[in-house]
């Protein structure tokens, strides 16, 4: 059974095409036949991109590129290397050089099939290839599926830092075929249960108490739960984004979209210091430990849930999820949260999460954020 | 006396700032401390990136620069070399990595103090940077006065051609200091003279009047006239560019944006091919000459204004702007207009004017273009 949520975006500028789109979640075999019917409807042009990478090209490719095929759709592919080196202006240039030598114009839509990372990349070739053409996410991890794929962010990479160039690009549709799922690695699994964990704590305090109750059987993989975790995951991420689609509203009450950073301050800075090193830490795994410092620092400025930390660090392990964060943190990579591109006014703005289920954005000073992580640690 | 004249958008997405700008013209010496109020009245952080090139860091960056610091503006300037090889992604990724460097934040802006290729680029990367913020165009040459700094087309060039890469992304406002035009070389003059004959055949024919009456007037470089003509240049760009924003009504009557083409179909493909060779092509020759074709095109049809092509023929020597179609075009040059991407359905989208003052897009098999342009060489 397929379900369809809506992602209501509010009014449009004449002269442009409704921007509210559905994310398809369908849990059966033959998802590429329904998925390229999708895509085939909503094609101007014959002649469409795909964006994956290596690993993805070997295993869900042949069978959606056939899918799309059969349709009469004339299917340009480029296959990027895996990996977030693959989030750069230099790919960005090279996909959209073989885009228009493949014969792409501005009708052509183009399909990201892949994780997170495909899916930042080729929404932001669609966004500014020939000044901007549709797209459709088909994401495969389940990391893409409850969180990336949705809400129209896209990015690549600078030297100094991740996502830094990129725009708001919403996808025409969101295709979420779960049975991707079946061939995911158990760390990319445990890395997507850390955001569903995370849109628990700050909207859906009956969605943490699931995974709290289930554990173990996600973690395991199953189908029917995975499902029913994809549907109410996105459900939370579509109504934050409708709110406030580009992050306008931080200083509003709740944070606005802001509030899905929650986690990714520390978590940003920890995924990054440990990238080219000997452990590098999967984005939900570095997600997990910034959940646990957000739930810290609430506490101890008497601005967040005191029960948080205790019940994340039961619950994560039991996710295949990290939870060492004393051990990980360091002042250097404390110092990386400087350069984050949320700062604003040399304070650090930092999801904080008042009580289960209701999250807050406050600006901190960067020194506290050292004192009650690094001091703790000192200790 | 400065004038201001308003680019009226369309009603804007919820969350989103107005995005009516005005486009000031200062004839006026000390035009960069008026300037410079601008900027510090819409800076929302005193840290702001500045975009220009080695031709203009010489002549008019100095006076800017010391208007902005002199406001409290910590500005963080950025100069790439002359020329269309800096509108690449490459330029992109080396001026934004400066830019975090350099400590902007999501509420700086940026500033683009040049001709075309600073405005084009500096444009682009403002839309993405940070998944974008906000810009001034500061354009210092005729051609981007009339044309380029006005409408919030921003792009870089791929190999496979020119500006494949873009956004719309309308400024903050736009800012025409016209002593500029006093350094401005006179073949730079010229070229954008070009654009405002187009602006004058395809929506002005007063306009273009003018321009026979008091050409070379205008070529020397006459300040009362040139910024009469940049202000009726403009407010014809401002009408056109309110109307349809993003060129999506090029199959409605009279073309919508798409007008503003006249000229640039066969004169990309000039100006491409004369690029890198011997005698490359300004831009504005390049659209001289590719409005003689479509003029010739028109006529040979029997849907452009029949007298065109000999006032054309008669008025651009006039203003130091070539004629020379007939040596210039051969086939392989030809073959460029099908990678143009307005080409839609292997049909090419050409502005043609049924009489002056007015335009319309007509698609046109690319063997009649060949037909109606070679053939009469070949004579």
């Amino acid at each position: 059974v397929i379900t369809r949520l809506e992602v209501r975006l509010p009014s449009i500028e004449p002269n442009t095409i409704d921007r509210s789109y559905l994310i398809y979640i369908d849990p059966d075999a033959g998802a590429e036949t329904r998925l390229a019917e999708e895509v085939r409807r909503r094609a101007a042009s014959s002649t469409i991109g795909l964006i994956t990478d290596e690993t993805v090209a070997g295993l869900h490719w042949p069978r959606v590129e056939a899918a799309l095929a059969e349709r009469g759709l004339k299917v340009v592919t480029v296959v990027v290397p895996d990996g977030e080196s693959s989030k750069s202006l230099k790919t960005v240039e090279e996909v959209a050089d073989r885009f228009v030598r493949g014969g792409l114009d501005r009708r052509s839509l183009v399909v990201a099939l892949g994780g997170g990372v495909v899916g930042d990349l080729g929404g932001f070739v669609a966004s500014v290839f020939l000044r901007g053409v549709p797209y459709v996410q088909v994401p495969t991890t389940l990391l893409a599926q409850v969180d990336s794929s949705v809400g129209g962010k896209t990015g690549v990479n600078l030297a100094s830092g991740k996502n830094l160039v990129g725009t708001f690009h919403q996808p025409l549709c969101v295709y979420a075929d779960l049975t991707t799922l079946s061939t995911l690695p158990a760390r990319d699994l445990s890395s997507g249960l850390a955001e569903i964990v995370k849109h628990g704590v700050i909207a859906d305090e009956a969605l943490l108490l699931r995974l709290e109750e289930r554990a173990e059987e996600a973690r395991a993989g199953d189908p029917a739960l995975l499902a029913e975790l994809v549907r109410r995951s996105c459900a939370i991420k579509a109504e934050v984004v409708a709110t406030d689609e580009r992050e306008l509203l931080s200083d509003a009450p709740g944070g606005g979209r802001a509030q899905l950073n929650f986690g990714h301050t520390v978590g940003h800075a920890l995924e990054s210091a440990s990238a080219g090193g000997p452990a590098p830490l999967r984005h939900g795994e570095a997600v997990a430990l910034g959940m646990i410092a957000a739930a810290r620092v609430g506490e101890k400025l008497g601005l967040g849930d005191p029960a948080l930390e205790a019940r994340l660090v039961a619950l994560l392990p039991r996710l295949g999820l990290p939870t060492d964060l004393d051990r990980r943190l360091d002042g250097p990579t404390l110092e990386r949260v400087g350069v984050d591109k949320k700062r604003a006014g040399g304070r650090v703005a930092m999801v904080l999460v008042p009580r289960i289920g209701q999250a807050a954005l406050s600006p901190i000073e960067p020194h506290r954020l050292g004192e009650i992580l690094l001091g703790r640690k000192a200790r």
